[in-house]
């Protein structure tokens, strides 16, 4: 008998403070981008083309924000939630340096609360993750908050502490490292004609389309930012668990629903923040993903008159279309074909970038 | 309710001598060249080897001939082939300067001709669709026709106009980029010991292979070109639609039909000229794809020694062997296991070219 | 009727001392890695990260080692195995010059041995492999043997004629070309703290999880190495064969033990040799793959105290959990589960190069 593998982390391992240096170092590739693409059909022109990057003031094509978040966040798995029941929230995310293809990301987490719960057997604990490149500048950072299982029921609970975090990222706060000259973004190119000022706070829209989502892809994408978490890939053992097969990463269906966005906001090129996500339902192969949002603020940058942010929150549905914009039932709860709901902003050119 | 989502053009919105400009540009790479590899199992040495294009007179190994025309079609479909019923037919198509990993293409369309059909809910549209790199060279250009609905049953119809097409495109006015210096053509390392000399018009080829389709793979092609046509991606419309499951795209089948028909032709390095196109019937999930070709005509082109081509025609069949090259029945009908017709010029090395 | 298509070598087409210069050469490049990484979500720091890879004295992050394997052993598919019946077995393997992204790989092989079958249909085949990089260094060369099937059953049997091949490659000839500075090899970033001294012989790891394979998942890596063997790939033929589906290729599962094994051999980051391998029941899509290793020597490597090596037995199952190290039964067979036993060089870093 070894003990030399890894079966990660416990309620009781978790203390706050706590820093977690995650292994293994990333360089995320044209290669990547290219899977990324096929997984989702992402057709946002930035992150496309090279040379509509350079519209946007970038020496090539970025790294989309999505992978560069799941790059990031696939390598905490193994330490913070290998052994995690549900992934409860996201809070307070910001993506710092674009990424291109040839950097090194790496990740390092800290652990920021921890809340034992009354069952007994579980936990909640709070970790801040931050990815850097390999000048260690901040590519993205955020906390999310995790249910783990404990490792011996009767083990004491810990204090508690459960971090004070803002309802969502201020937009004074952002920042965006594009620079758009005058009439430089070409919106025939992007496929979208609406600058950020043809957004209007409250206005909802439906991404109409929808993606069936397969086996071999969501194993695919999640392989290809290394997160191993176990319920995405082992069917022999999901066969006989709560759902009786493998269950989608839940940032699987964020990346398809950006996608889909790319319908009614194609020219919304990157996320600059995240101020809340979370996987309402589990969503497994053979589920068929649609997708609206609802501009919720729409705010200047500071100092800035070529780009400017919605905040949006983006719903995805599993074989429900979002005509509608269905959420919840009379009663507040939430729809069981809803699947995520994910709060964030996103960058466009105003008019006076676009032509 | 918004409108800024785009539901693509109606038979109404084409009018001939339109010109559609297409987003969104598209940065090729070797990532996009590894997947295409991993979905068709392509062998050509040219495309596969640095060293190999380099005795061909190529700087590196080009993007294959049918992965640019993919990423050229792809961007076409939403504004064409949205709402389109049929992708019915091609032709003129010429294939231009080389692609390489790096070269960004985008595409143009040039409405050639419509024609309401009789049923007063479809037309046929006639478009040129032009792409070009980053230099605005000519990549490949080609003209295909699509049954596209009408917006509403009552709308006039337009004036009938029906472009005159060339039955093939004359070998005289084609180019071959590429140059072989006498013997520099090794074919132990092309995996095919016949030269242009060694085809005769009328040989027919069984290419043997046959190659089953999954959902994952085409999905994933699919969403690699960006072609967003809906009925590829979503199960939940598609279990209630005319096949009660996903259509794989057309073009799919033209790619597995080409890498087959490395069993045979492994010395037809790039496609020069489309003369015609045809998918005869739909093509799903599941179903085996064999292929044939039939040597149509050989042709030398002016002033070159090295390389000289063959018009082939390229049957692909679902769950039926190629031997025997099956077509048609005593009726002059298409087989039901029928699935495309291609006519096309290939380029390969002449004797005085190859070792 | 045409001769034009490869049909592969029959049994009675080898003769001991022929060699074979295979087709395609192919330029391996990070879209392969990406998609490598995606099939099997190795996460060895030094394939994964170029600054790591600089750790142990490379330019870049070199490319994993059994991907040139199936690289080099899938372009001799064509002329050795297309008309196998089974791949019995490797041996003698040994891994040279690292592969860097860029360089192109092609494969000779020549022929060690031939003996006939009693059954006379069938044949054995010793063939040994060399992969060069283009500038004719040897990247992997290995041998291995194969049943063949007699072209005519009638056919004169050969003289027999079986190698000596030696049990194990000696550790005393296996090259490392990997250098380390004192403390340079960081194991937080690697995710194992574990160093070549603190494993010992006899050891045994269970690897832990498990991996479910998809059809579009194996079909994709064959095609990605050009291994066109004709049982991975056409369910409408298969489903008359032997098992009724098509068989995922063996050294799809050599790839899968291997990234299993990273729980529990984190550091273990490159092949040095193979010494045997035996596929010992075939591997389906919808199997679920486990894999256990044992340590069966270790060595220093001379004038080395940067690396040294570990022998390892992997034994990969499908849809048994490794717990309890499963592999014969009492009367000294294979249980039906073990798939692979696989026996091979590994290098790890010492506790010098270790932080």
């Amino acid at each position: 008998m070894t003990t030399k593998t890894q079966h990660g982390n416990f309620f009781e391992d978790f203390y706050v403070g706590q820093e977690l240096v995650h292994a293994t170092p990333r360089t995320i590739t044209l290669g990547d981008v290219a899977l990324y693409t096929a997984l989702f059909g992402s057709r946002f022109a930035v992150v496309s083309s090279s040379p509509f990057a350079a519209r946007v003031g970038l020496a090539e094509a970025p790294i989309d924000s999505m992978l560069v978040f799941h790059m990031v966040f696939g390598k905490s798995v193994p330490d913070i939630s290998l052994n995690a029941i549900a992934n409860l929230g996201y809070a307070d995310g910001r993506f710092g340096v674009p990424v291109f293809s040839g950097d090194t990301v790496s990740t390092v987490s800290t652990v920021l609360g921890v809340k034992a719960n009354k069952d007994g057997t579980t936990g909640v604990v709070y970790v801040r993750s931050r990815g850097e490149n390999q000048r260690a500048e901040m590519v993205v950072e955020y906390t999310r908050w995790v249910m783990v299982r404990k490792r011996v029921a009767s083990s004491a609970a810990p204090d508690t502490v459960v971090p004070s975090l803002p309802e969502a990222v201020l937009a004074e706060s952002l920042t965006a490292p594009f620079h758009i000259a005058n009439a430089a973004y070409d919106t025939r190119l992007s496929g979208n004609a609406n600058a950020w000022e043809d957004y209007a706070v409250g206005e909802c829209i439906d991404h109409v389309d929808g993606m069936t989502i397969e086996e071999a892809e969501h194993m695919m994408a999640a392989r290809l930012y290394q997160n191993s978490a176990r319920v995405h890939f082992n069917q022999h053992v999901e066969r006989e668990g709560r759902f009786g097969r493998r269950i989608v990463y839940g940032g699987h269906i964020i990346s398809l629903a950006r996608a889909l966005s790319f319908n009614g906001l194609g020219n919304a090129f990157a996320l600059l923040g995240i101020n809340a996500g979370r996987h309402v339902n589990p969503v497994f192969a053979g589920d068929t993903i649609y997708a609206w949002s609802e501009v919720v603020d729409k705010q200047p940058l500071v100092g800035r008159s070529d780009v400017a942010v919605l905040r949006l929150r983006t719903v995805a549905l599993k074989d429900l279309p979002a005509a509608g914009f269905p959420l919840r039932d009379d009663a507040g709860a939430y729809l069981p074909n809803v699947v995520l709901e994910f709060d964030y902003w996103v960058v466009l050119p105003t008019r006076l970038a676009c032509r």
